[in-house]
This record gives C-alpha cells, structure tokens and sequence, in this order.
C-alpha cells in the first residue's frame, strides 16, 4: 500500500467514526484547538519566521509573504475563527425536509457527512486551522496538503490539532496535516476514489487546473471571477456610485470584485460622470468602450479606451472595464458571453428589470442593489466557508458547513410492503 | 470541431435558452410528447420490432428481450409518464431558503438548472422519453446515448421528440438523441468539461466503470445494492415477516431487493422460522451462518451453508445470506463491512435501537419498519426518478427534478455596500 493509500485508508476509518460522534464531542476538539493554537502561538511563530526566511532568500514577493506570515495577532484571529465555528448548529442530523406519503410511511432528508475531504492549497497556513475545525464540525475527515512553502509553519499547526483531537478522544487520522510536498503524492491522493470523496481546491488557476486535468475524485471548481456591475437606466445615481467603487475597489485582488461596468445608455450621461469621478478618486483606471470614453472625457475624467481583451478579464487591481449597452438584454447577452458564473449585480429602481436580471443571469450569486463584495459565506450568513464553487454540480458559491454534507432518507414505517 | 464537441455545443447554447423559458413553456412541450409519442405509436413498434428481431438473431436472451420490447400498452406507459411528469411542479426558481442579514440584505437560495446532462443507457428503449421528459422539466438540455440495440426504438422516438419541441418552440438541441452506437463518441462525450455538466449513466457495473475511469465530466455513481434487512431483539414476528418477504422476494433483480438477513439472537429462534417459512415458500433460497443454519434446519426448514462470499454479495435472485447478530452493535458492523450505502432496514419495537440505526448507518436511505424496496423516487415522493446516486456527492438516492437543479445565491439589497 503506497502512502496515498495508507493516508486516504486512515481517513476513511476515522470519517466512519467522526460520522456519529456527539455534537458536544467535536465542539470539544474545537475548544481545544482554539486553545492549543494559543499555547503554542510562540512554536508556530518560530516554524512560521522560518518558512517566511526560506521565501524571502527564495526571492518572495509582497504579496506571498503576506499571506505566508503569521504574527500574533493573526494567530489569535486564526483561534478564534475555530471559535466561530464551533458556535455554529451541527449540521450532522439535520432534519432538511419531512413529509408522509399516502401509505403513511414518514420521509425524512436528513444530512450526514461527506466522509473525507482532501483540502489542497497554497501558503496561507491559516487554511489549516481553518479546514480543520470546519471539517471537524462537519463530521468529515480531512486531508489536508498546504504548500511546501508554508510546511514548517503547517508542521507546528498540526501538532496543535493533533494534541485538541487527543484531548477531545478523537482519532488523529481525523486530520491529517500532509507535509511531503511532492506533487507525486498529491497526485496520488486526488486518485484515491472509494476513500477520498471531495477534493476542495484553494489557490491560483495553476492548482486548479493541475487537479481538474489529472484527479479522478471530484474536484470543487475554483474558476475565475469575471464579475459585472449593471447599472440600469431606472438606477439611482446617488445610490449606485458607493456601489460601484465598493465593488471595484474596495478589495480589487478577490474573486468577488468587480472586474467590469455596464452602464444602459438613458442612465449613461448621468451615471458616468458620477461614478467616473469617484472611480478616478479611489484610484481606478477606466478602460473604455467608444460610448462610455467620450462622455467621461467630456466630463474631464481621465480614461483610456479599451481593448477587445480587457472585457471578460480577471483584473485583480484598480483597473475596470466600461461598456454602454443599449439595453438590459444587451447587459445580459453581455454577461452570458464573458462572465464567468461567479457575482453578478444589478443597480435598478425598476422590478420588471430587477426580477428579469434575477432569474436569467446564471452565477452563483445574483446581487440586486448592492455590492459583489456580498458574495462570501460569511457576508451571506453561511458562518464560515471553506470554499467557493464556481460549478453548480453539489454546491454552487460559498461553501460553509452544509455543503460539507450530503443527505440520507429516511424512512419511518409500521411494517408497510411495496405492492 | 469534432462530433462529440458540436454536440455539447450545441446543447449547451440550449440549455441557455431552456434555464429561462417559463414553466408553461416546458409543459407545452410535455404535452406535446406525450401526443406525439401517441400519434408516433406505430412507427415506433415497428422500428422496436426490428431491434427485437435483430437482437433475437444475435442470441439475446429473455430478461434483455424483454427490456428492449415495446409494445402498445408499454409505449402507452411512457406518454403517462410525461404526462406526470409535467403535472410535477417546476423546480427552477423555487426559493429554498430564504433569510436576512443583520446589514438587512436578503439572502435567497433559488434553484436553477445544471445545465446540459448526458443521460446513458442501456437497451431500455423507454428512458428516452422519461429522460427527455425529466431533463426538459427541470430546465436541463439533454444527450442521450441509448444502447445500440435499441437505436432503431430511439430513431423513431427521437422523431417523436423532435416534433414536440418543435411544437413548443424549444431548440431542437434542447434533445439531443444520439445514435452512433461508436464507444469513441461516448467517450468523447464524457469528456466535454465546460459544456457538459453531468453524465447519468443508467446501466449495467461494466458501463459504471468504464465511465468511472475515463469520463472527465462528472459521474453519478450508481454503484451495486448490497441491501441489509435487520430484525432487532424486539422486532414484532408477525409484522416482520411479510417486510422480509416483500424487499426479497417482491422484485428480487432490482437494486433495493434485500440480500442479507440479519437477526438479533435474542429474536433469532421465534423469528427465523416464521420468516424461513414465508421465504420458501416465496421460491427464496436460504444460505446461512451456522447459527441461523441450526434454527432453520430444527425447524425443518431447508436452507444451506453460506459460503463466506455470500456475505457483501447482490444475488439479484431468489437467494438470501441470513446470519444471526448478538446484538445491534454486531448488526452495525456488519452492516458497514458489507453494506453497499445503498438502502439498509431495520425491524423493531426499540425506540433506542431505531434511533440509533438511523443515526450511524451509512446508507442513501435507511429504512425502519418498513421495506426495503421503497428506496425509489416514486415511491418516496419525489415524481418521477431519473437514476440513483449511491455516493453522497450532489445527490444521495433516488435524483429527481430537484437533483438535476443547482441553487444559486440571490441578494436583495438597498445599496449595500462591505466595509
């Protein structure tokens, strides 16, 4: 049995019992690691000072040793996330739905864990703590693969986890921290099917498109966020610029941010100037179709005439593409051709055209009059998240406790026989 | 563009068209098919009596005959079903949930279709309309891929299709029959990513696996029914018998036919007379553990040795593995040794055990007191069924038009925006 195996086969067995734990058992192992992480706060920061040396004298940027480096502060964040989640309603037994059928047998949906989740992302050690106290709650057993860049760091992690799982008399194969960075491994862990059930992807395209190609268990896609902003010619300009910058800029590097405005020509005149303005305030660059440049330029707003590419592009930075569409069907055969399923908003007064937007645009959240910043598990009220689906198979958008189940039926009868 | 891609393509741009089209659109259509199948009646048991006769040349047998015929009343069957079918409310825009944030956003889980779902079968000539039916329903673009044996059957009821959509005024790719028998096509097929969302493979373990090991889209499992009826310490003789009875013997070759008996020794020397008789006289065949062995056998009861093998096995004939339990925990076990996590049942009067058994068995239903052939769509309430999951991802049991529908995330706001 190669390690994939051995690893996958641990989990399997541990997510059998993970499954029927008690609530108030798994809420134990939480409390305990929120208060594992704090006592070994010190021992992390060291492992975590260490990995943050390596990728420094690896030549590592801004961004990356940002997101690797943990000071107190975040690792006291990272503790009370566990916190958060174990406050959170078990989703395990929930009742989802109950009905009778004419021969008096009593339906029920009731959930129950996936089994194990194989979480695979980059060097934000947070995810660990962060994918195990979700799973944990959630009754499933998790694998989880950081990178090797964060490995010191996730080492000193895990041996946090394991010490909260031995408090609380639960099997250590309910999480398992995998350090060996080999993408042989990883490989072979997206390929244990019958074992693994889920595999959950966080990081860049590179990751993703490496497990969509190459693993044989289901892999939660992770696509891009090509998301509109639509101003409708009933929109109010007064409430739709706070809108559109927040949406834009109010954290241009996520998936939910606006990467594009589409303006219906009535409101153009109006709305351009306004929301250009305080685009160019909070730093935006404008990339713009003919229409939508002229009546910034005229209004003085500095802007640039856009590229065919720059429509249906992931920015990620204050750079925004503007188009003037002649319609809200024209808005729609917009975003069906170059979104990418993921925000989309409206900014209406008008319902006809608010409930139109609604039910036509396929993504995984419809927003009418408010930001795209909205859609995130914890803005929408899902508690915690451990990931976004960009496909609609399962789960479709964040991704919080309850979509680490599935649901049984059950079947509550007085001796009745299938005729 | 090769065949497989222009065909995904093309269901893919109606399955755009579909996601919207109103409710008394889709039922036009279902209307219309369930007339044309009618009016189309003749043609049809023409082109299915050329199948039949031909498959009878190739030295087909009974029960594949007998799949692959149609007949007047059969072809009868198949338009009720539409007719069903469209009286089943629409799933799309359902609001499944809905609630509120503290920032006063309205947060709305509504359903929209998958997509495009690449239904294949066997030689079941009669999936085509009930998968066209089902797909059109719930918004979904269709491929189906029929058996070759039946593609004569297909051609005709393809035609019946077509005709209805048209009459409605659905892309005529909305479905898409496809009748080149050519493995390479289906393969090509499954590997559509992007454009075909979901394969349903109804069918035999061999189609399965193949699918299982080189399909790219994803799969709906529909692993074997090792199904396990469990008669507790306190189970009632008299109304247990006729439930044994019934998930044996009813329909002994489908996939929620029991396999396994398992009685709790406390119950063992009442109950398995009592059921040993109804059993054979039912035809069933009775291969037992020593203990269960000896109890029959006292009472004149014939029955045989179970080889280890019979345990963990689908018979889908006549044959029962009985073995006696020494208490529920042994039950359990068994259960998750064996089981299939298809449909498991347990018999009896304990409240304590009942629970219990529904808390910790794995199983897509979980049956107490009751048969284990109600695992079934119809049966369950769901309408009409269009395949069974036997893994826990997207959809667990019996898939009906909720199954075939994703949930999307709709935000009201009033200008809301994150800070």
């Amino acid at each position: 049995m190669g390690t994939a195996e051995r690893i996958a086969r641990a989990a399997a067995e541990a997510a059998r019992r993970l499954a029927v734990v008690p609530t108030a058992q798994k809420d134990l192992a939480l409390a305990a690691l929120a208060g594992a992480l704090a006592r070994h706060a010190g021992a992390i920061r060291r492992a975590n000072a260490e990995d943050v040396a390596a990728a420094r004298r690896g030549g590592a940027g801004g961004t990356f040793l940002d997101r690797l480096a943990l000071d107190r502060a975040r690792i006291a964040r990272s503790a009370a996330a566990v916190e958060e989640i174990r406050a959170l309603p078990d989703p395990v037994g929930e009742v989802v739905r109950t009905w009778r059928r004419p021969n008096g047998l009593i339906v029920e949906q009731v959930r129950l864990p996936l089994g194990v989740i194989l979480v695979v992302y980059e060097a934000r050690p947070n995810v660990t703590s962060d994918a195990a106290a979700l799973c944990v709650k959630s009754g499933n057993a998790a694998i989880l693969r950081g990178g090797k860049e964060a490995a010191r760091t996730n080492r000193a992690i895990a041996a946090a986890i394991r010490e909260a799982l031995g408090e609380a008399g639960l099997p250590d194969a309910a999480v398992q921290v995998v350090l060996d960075p080999d993408r042989e491994l990883l490989l072979a862990l997206a390929r244990q099917t019958g074992l693994v059930d889920l595999c959950i992807p966080r990081g860049g395209q590179g990751l993703m498109k490496f497990l969509a190609e190459n693993a044989r268990v289901p892999v939660v896609p992770h696509g891009e966020g090509i998301c509109h902003v639509y101003a409708d010619a009933s929109a109010d300009v007064a409430a739709a610029v706070p809108v559109i910058v927040n949406a834009k800029a109010q954290r241009p590097g996520v998936c939910n941010a606006a990467e594009c405005l589409l303006v219906h020509r009535a409101a153009a005149k109006e709305l351009l100037p306004a929301a250009g303005r305080a685009l160019a305030r909070a730093g935006v660059e404008l990339r713009c179709d003919p229409a939508s440049l002229a009546i910034l330029r005229r209004a003085g707003i500095r802007a640039i005439p856009a590229a065919p590419s720059d429509f249906g592009h992931e920015f990620l930075e204050k750079i925004l593409a503007v188009r003037v569409v002649r319609s809200l069907a024209g808005a729609l055969d917009h975003i069906a051709r170059f979104g990418s399923g993921h925000t989309e908003a409206i900014l209406t007064r008008d319902l006809a055209a608010a409930r139109t937007f609604e039910r036509e645009v396929r993504a995984s959240c419809v927003v009418v009059n408010a930001s795209t910043r909205f859609n995130d598990g914890g803005e929408l009220g899902l508690g915690a998240e451990i990931g976004i689906s960009t496909g609609r198979l399962h789960a479709y958008g964040p991704m919080g406790l309850a979509e680490l189940c599935s649901r049984k039926f059950v079947v509550h009868g007085e001796g009745q026989v299938r005729s």
